[in-house]
């Protein structure tokens, strides 16, 4: 008889005989996991963790890859692992996923108490007669229970018209005492989410009678073009007469394309989207708005504004609903925005006990400590290199890059996004890549290479000394390496994070080994490979079980703020109590800096 | 020892010696007195009223023109009256003033407590220093004592340039707990008020600090280009894709415009500019905001909305300052307006006592009956017959125009705008003229002509007969005629106003001798002579001394609004207390007006 197996939190289950390897029973139930040397227990990469049932007892492989703490709750590889009762439930962490499922684990519903600020009202009125004059405006204010009932101005330029194209019954959409828009009966509002990042654009369309998410679109952030990261599209704003009105309109109009594609996708209609929240660090927040920056770029970098806002989407050039609003989140600070914030939302970290660390990585990463109730926040500037920014053979994880390595015995083993063959390193590569070089100590602490003659692999080139990773003859003629100023760029996005993190540690007079949780948010937070990350000292070095991968934690709590309006107080809380740290000011921040550098 | 006498309310003093005339002293003191027979007294225009202090007694000649209750009231010729005691004070009404000095008249304050919607806030705050990261905004936020102070998004985007241009000194201009304006240390807010008649625009600045007027500008409505009367326009509005918004954005760059040259005379910025109160009859205020008019087109005639409006001014298309709102006075019905509703704010009409009819004279007249505890109004269409429109040698009160007419023993006496030769008539004049025809017996009741071969000025040309109001050999070859259809053109006029007047008394149950106060408004209303209008019937028969003109009552409301909120709050009380009539359906209105087309 079949033993059930069911494999959270991406809901999947299969019934598999006895004596099945998790792996096999993985991949039958349509779960990507990772598997980088195809089930021969040498890669370490498909951990899963067996919440209830029988499985196999844990092989020396096992206990050498991930120690008897770990494997005693329960982690496990599930390639050595065999089904030994019915049922079983196993979880999944995202970084044992494939990335192609990773972006699935992401919540279709955001669990709040549903309070959307706008609410529809079905409104059926009796025409204008002789004998009942009232105005369109007042006849319909009549029907919807709501005290001092407003139009918007440009609704109520359309009401006279869309009322008898209606026949006098629709929808309005009301926020308030206001109301934003006219739809057909029937028609449930929308909501828009915008999460701006410096890089990327995520952006969902949700439904705010239930909360569910209809559909999320990516997209690079076009101001690109004028420059990577925020310093040098601040110098473009304040440099350049209409540099500011360039970024604000080359934003603007993606998030219109995205709220375009999004609505094409869940076929609904753009004026259907009746409310909006948009979370971004400070400076993408103020270009957003059209806000200036030049005191945002120079001591003591103060914000324009940093409380939440309420702002008709028109006047920010986003076309929703003739009437809808625009929430903006409220920011910490000159560098630790409403995304930071939004992430707080999301993890609940501002009102937790204990020691949590939370980095939400991205080009800027910003990093919160909650400790002995105080709350410590920083911006840290990464930069874009997990993003495959200034890395020789780096690319976004699109089909074809590489995001898993293994190096055993001198042979690199990869898996690729989407199986294909490898057309160069996307973050969560590169960063496993670097672990595992040095791991198989090809590079030194400082990141230099080392043991030339030892290695096959390594070689010199008119760059200096580099290594292969893919060799062009087992690959159709596409070679891709890595090099010293590739392994340098790491060096400084990890650097900057990690003094970042021991900052804040240091101010709160906490160590290391005291933190209870550490909380990783951020898409490419998703991708990577934990593991990895505290090997090279990206992250403190924390047991496996209290680091939790959270996603992109600002664009779930912007879905919360969307959709309640005791989230958006509940924001305006945890903002005000949040210290923020100014690290360029720190007097430590360069010795804690050059330290490090160091890959542990 | 010369005698001091006043003239009110034009505010002139002057001392004369005993014996004067009272048409010699007020032309000594600079009041434009209406003579046209030169002092002989048999125009009998020179009207005004002793208020106090001994002057000669009543001569024949007065007693012959106004009748012995009005001399015993105190009502006098100027040119037949003398001063006899020291001091006098003399009352001058709007309709014996020349037309030059009649705008004078308005008054340049407007009596209300002041309680402006936007007050300025002097705010000088500390700049940022490493100790203090708050935003801008919040720095502001904490001078300035509003809870829960929010920023307009267009105001948000340029203060941290212009807090750092005014060296963290300025005014901020805050409207509830918005600010939505930005301006210099010291200065005062400005308010911008517009009274949209079908035909012309009245615009006024107003210093909100101090309610004083700083500016007045007329203009004509450049919708005329599309249509003379509401009906017409309405109909380019349905007719053609483009029409509601050519007439939006003719009336919207004709306002920009004024309010522009009222900031040049005033020497103020546009910016200053804080709030604006608009008011415009029922189909004006629509096209001005957009709003759709076909359902104000036809039956049953309702208005898109009725209730007050606070809109954004750039919502509408007005540039004021970046945040400021424009007010829109509630209106009534289909077609009495928020202008009505203004006149009736400024007058009182709707809380008073006894039997009062208000009549806003224009090219639709709007009604008001207000009788044993009830408000009736409607509206007529009056037409721009008294705006010079239709009639062959009709014209504006521009200089050259007759504004004053007296016929005597054949001859036409008459006074022009500026005294220099005859160009055409403007309504006054026509007014007169009609009035003074009908008294001679030159026209019978149903405006025909009689008695060809008794009047010398009478003459038969190819439009039929006509009357010859200026000879060419006295003028300099410039003849100047009235006819048939320029009668049936006022009589049209009139017949609509009375027909209405007769309406609203048939439905309060009120006879014209009941009527204890009869109310002239309009710019046109202070121009004409009151006992014209009685004599042709376009007015009820009432005693001069329960009529009061009062100009532009409609821009006096509109600026009481503007200065006050608990003004704002009354215009909707009273808007809410008026019932309406529609002339249209009403089953007596053409009989009554038929009738009423007679000149009594």
């Amino acid at each position: 008889m079949p033993f059930q197996v069911d494999f959270e939190p991406i809901g999947r289950r299969i019934r598999v005989e006895p004596g099945t390897t998790l792996l096999d029973a993985a991949q039958r139930a349509g779960v990507l996991l990772t598997s980088i040397c195809g089930g021969e227990g040498s890669c370490g990469r498909c951990i899963v963790r067996v919440m209830s049932g029988q499985v196999s007892p844990p092989t020396a492989i096992e206990r050498g890859e991930l120690g008897p703490d770990q494997t005693a709750a329960g982690w496990r590889l599930a390639c050595q692992t065999t089904i030994a009762s019915d049922p079983c439930i196993i979880h999944v962490p995202p970084d044992s996923l494939a990335t192609a499922q990773r972006t699935q684990t992401e919540g279709q519903a955001v669990a709040v108490e549903l309070q959307p600020a706008v609410q529809p009202f079905d409104v059926q009125v009796a025409p204008p007669t002789l004998d009942d004059l009232r105005s369109d405006a007042a006849r319909v204010r009549a029907a919807i229970p709501r005290p001092d009932l407003a139009f918007d101005a440009h609704v109520l330029r359309r009401l006279s018209t869309e009322l008898r194209d209606a026949q006098f019954h629709f929808s309005a959409f009301v926020r308030r005492s206001e109301v934003v828009g006219l739809r057909p009966a029937g028609t449930a509002p929308l909501g828009l989410v915008v999460d701006v990042g410096t890089t990327k654009l995520a952006a969902y369309l949700v439904d705010l009678n239930t909360g569910d998410t209809l559909a999320a679109l990516g997209a690079m952030n076009p101001q690109i073009a004028y420059g990577e990261d925020v310093m040098t599209r601040i110098n473009h704003a304040i440099s350049r007469p209409d540099g500011a009105e360039q970024l604000r309109a080359a934003m603007v109009g993606a998030l219109n394309g995205l709220r375009r594609d999004l609505c094409a996708q869940a076929s609904r209609e753009v004026a259907d989207i009746a409310d909006a929240v948009v979370v971004g660090n400070t400076a993408m927040h103020h270009l957003f708005l059209g806000l200036p920056v030049r005191q945002l770029g120079q001591a003591p970098f103060v914000a324009a504004e940093n409380a939440a806002l309420d702002l008709k989407a028109r006047d920010v050039g986003l076309e929703l609903a003739p009437g809808a609003y625009v929430h903006l989140l409220p920011t910490v600070a000159g560098f630790v925005g409403a995304d930071h914030v939004a992430m707080l939302l999301a993890t609940g970290v501002a009102e937790r006990d204990g020691v949590v660390l939370a980095m939400d990585i991205g080009t800027n990463t910003e990093v919160s400590l909650r400790a002995r109730g105080k709350h410590l926040a920083c911006s840290t500037a990464s930069g874009p290199a997990f993003e495959g920014a200034h890395i020789r053979f780096g690319m976004r994880a699109a089909p074809g890059a590489i995001e898993r390595v293994a190096i055993r015995d001198q042979k690199v083993h990869y898996q690729t996004v989407g199986n294909g063959p490898p057309t160069g390193l996307c973050g969560s590569g590169i960063l496993d890549l670097v672990a595992e070089m040095r791991r198989a100590n090809i590079i030194d602490v400082r990141g230099a290479f080392q043991g030339e003659g030892r290695n096959l692999r390594l070689r010199r080139s008119g760059r200096g000394r580099e290594f292969v990773v893919v060799r062009g003859d087992e690959n159709n003629g596409t070679e891709i390496t890595f090099d010293r100023s590739d392994i340098a760029e790491i060096q400084l996005a990890k650097g900057a994070m990690r003094a970042g993190v021991n900052i804040l540690l240091k101010r709160a007079g906490v160590r290391q080994a005291d933190i209870d949780e550490l909380i990783i948010a951020g898409a490419f937070g998703t991708y990577l490979d934990v593991q990895s990350g505290i090997d090279i000292g990206m992250f403190p070095r924390v047991e496996r079980s209290k680091v939790k991968q959270v996603g992109n934690a600002a664009g779930t709590g912007a879905r919360m703020a969307l959709l309640s309006a005791a989230q958006r107080e509940r924001a305006e809380r945890i903002a005000r109590q949040v210290e923020y740290v100014e690290l360029t000011t720190e007097p430590d921040f360069s010795s804690e800096f050059t330290h490090a550098l160091g890959l542990e």
